[in-house]
């Protein structure tokens, strides 16, 4: 299936589709210079079958994990273009999860003034997130994603089988943004968690098209698209205070999103699929540790934080809350209300 | 008088007065945080003015030249972005030159994946030529302007009376860039410079518009924009191989045109010109080494280089030469058939 996100002044093709990774020609023009950039995690093999489709390819690589998202690496890879005698009229392709498409994206952005990009996310998140709307950057010390370009691929390639490849727990991360996306958008979605088995394939395509559906109202972010943000904000506080090396992205904003499910049985709902998908309990956190996470992430620029609210599935809320009130919802705890605790 | 820049989604003004600059209200709104970037050799009488108008600025500044549009720069500006709270509704504003201009406006571009970016060109180049396109970058090694953004800023405040510090050297410098505009595009500019008295302002304003126009026709650089670089192909090389420490960057360009100027009369008609601005003349010069600054400069990736040559004052031609034909061009010298040497 070919879903098409339409712009103001471009429109590029997502394809999802079981074996498109056999056939990328059908998205990208490979009689040119192609840099494959991925990071030393992926298996090698997704790597070997996008490699053996190009006329003309050099492979980048760099390690992998968040860390990598930094000046350094935009550097080398920058200075491995320039080696490689990148024009203007070749391209990047990105192979991996949204580390490689951040960082990937970002080089292709700024390489001279900006050459054609290509993702094709590996990991579920990537495939119903990061990978769709444009957004490339990299992180300083510790601001994630705060220098980087919106910047839209020429096109996306999404091949559910590298998923096999993928741990479950890798997975049930990723899957968390598309209950997010569920849950604010689209009580149908919510419903596919809900079935004895999970078909993978229809959570990720229903996801993406909710998703392109935001960026085409709003590419930079300047109103609607902060919707997305649901549950990332004390999300972001459990990941910077607690979750290095122990919670995933994922978990965190799953963790995040019960504050603000308002609603009892919808709560409930939600924490039965957190136990499908093994997700991590709250751990017991300290609400100053997590308050000062909040306000460094809003990096002194803020007195009020947009917050999303769920009371009903498939709908949201956008309130303007002050500080105390975000320390009233940690003080009060991510279970009030529910059968937990 | 105020031009504007009308593009595919937004536009934006150049507002081109006398004592524009103690009223950057007029385009700018100062009732936010002001990150003001300046080099350190610009005189610091022009950065007050602007400091007094803002109600809460910030002021960042780098050692002045060439060599400060380099990671090592931008990565420092970055992060004085982030250390003094700048936000998203926040703006940047450039005084100076070309170099500040570029460097300043790839921090906007990329912080926050982009804030308001407001240029106040004070060089006479950049009044006429960097700050109009939205071309932003920095150089990495000997690749100039490798890394970069196309950025529209949201103005441009141009005022004529900061020429008053600037050199007549540097002056000269930059004229030469306008009357490469006129040799292109309009004969009636190329006129100007056979006035008696020149006419800074009436020079900066229709150099402005004319590029201002082209830039409008093809803002990334696909096709019609390449017009801009007459004269530069082989200027770029002299730049290279002797320019350091001995020619500016528009004296270069200056010699590299009279190697495209294909018409004895016009080109005895430049020369004028040239004395009248006390323009080098072009050193003698090794063919080889200029042409290995020219491969260099299309970083191996073309085998034919489009060249941009002018035989008639106001119209141009674009021919494809290959490596060989520039040699010729080179061989026979930038003065045949010209009154010179
Ligand atoms: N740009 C956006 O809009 C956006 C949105 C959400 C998240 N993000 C970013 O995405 C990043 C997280 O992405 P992620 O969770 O994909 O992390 P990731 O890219 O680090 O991938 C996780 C791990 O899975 C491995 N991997 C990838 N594909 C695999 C496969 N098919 N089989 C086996 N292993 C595989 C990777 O090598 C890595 O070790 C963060 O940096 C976050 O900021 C960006
Ligand atoms: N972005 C574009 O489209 C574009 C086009 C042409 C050139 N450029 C870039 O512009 C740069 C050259 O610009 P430039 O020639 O303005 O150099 P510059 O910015 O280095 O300025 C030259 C010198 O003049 C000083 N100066 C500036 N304003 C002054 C004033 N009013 N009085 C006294 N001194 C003053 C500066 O401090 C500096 O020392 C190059 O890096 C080039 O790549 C960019
Ligand atoms: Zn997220
Ligand atoms: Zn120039």
């Amino acid at each position: 299936m070919k879903l098409i996100v339409d712009l103001k002044d471009r429109q590029y093709p997502i394809w999802i589709e079981r074996k498109a990774l056999y056939h990328i020609d059908e998205i990208i023009n490979t009689h040119r210079k192609i840099a494959i950039i991925h990071d030393d995690a992926i298996p090698s093999k997704w790597i070997e079958i996008v490699k053996e489709q190009c006329e003309n390819c050099v492979i980048f690589s760099f390690p992998e994990g968040e860390n990598s998202k930094c000046f350094e690496q935009y550097q080398y890879l920058l200075q491995q273009c320039i080696d490689h005698h990148l024009s203007r009229k070749d391209a990047i392709v990105a192979i991996g999860g949204g580390v490689t498409g951040d960082l990937a994206g970002f080089v292709a952005s700024t390489y001279m003034r900006g050459i054609d990009f290509y993702n094709i996310p590996t990991t579920i998140l990537s495939q119903v997130d990061s990978s769709v709307g444009g957004k490339v950057a990299i992180d300083m010390g510790s601001y994630k994603n705060i220098v980087g370009s919106f910047y839209q691929p020429k096109g996306v390639l999404i091949d559910p089988d590298v998923l096999s490849t993928l741990s479950i727990r890798q997975q049930h991360n990723g899957l968390v943004e598309a209950l997010k996306m569920g849950l604010i958008l689209d009580e149908n979605l919510v419903c596919e968690f809900e079935k004895e088995q999970l078909d993978i394939e229809a959570i990720i395509t229903r996801s993406i098209d909710l998703k392109r559906q935001v960026v085409q109202e709003d590419e930079k972010e300047n109103s609607l698209r902060k919707i997305l943000n649901f549950g990332h904000t004390i999300g972001h506080a459990i990941e910077g205070a607690y979750g290095l090396d122990t919670y995933y992205h994922g978990e965190c904003v799953a963790m995040g999103m019960l504050f603000f499910i308002e609603d009892k049985e919808l709560k409930n709902r939600v924490l039965k699929i957190y136990d499908k998908l093994s997700l991590p309990a709250v751990p017991d956190y300290d609400v100053d540790t997590l308050m000062e996470f909040i306000s460094h992430d809003k990096k002194g620029t803020q007195n009020v934080i947009s917050v999303i609210s769920v009371a009903k599935a498939g709908s949201y809320s956008i309130e303007e809350m002050n500080y105390e009130q975000i320390r009233l919802k940690l003080l009060r705890g991510a279970y009030e209300e529910s059968n937990r605790k």
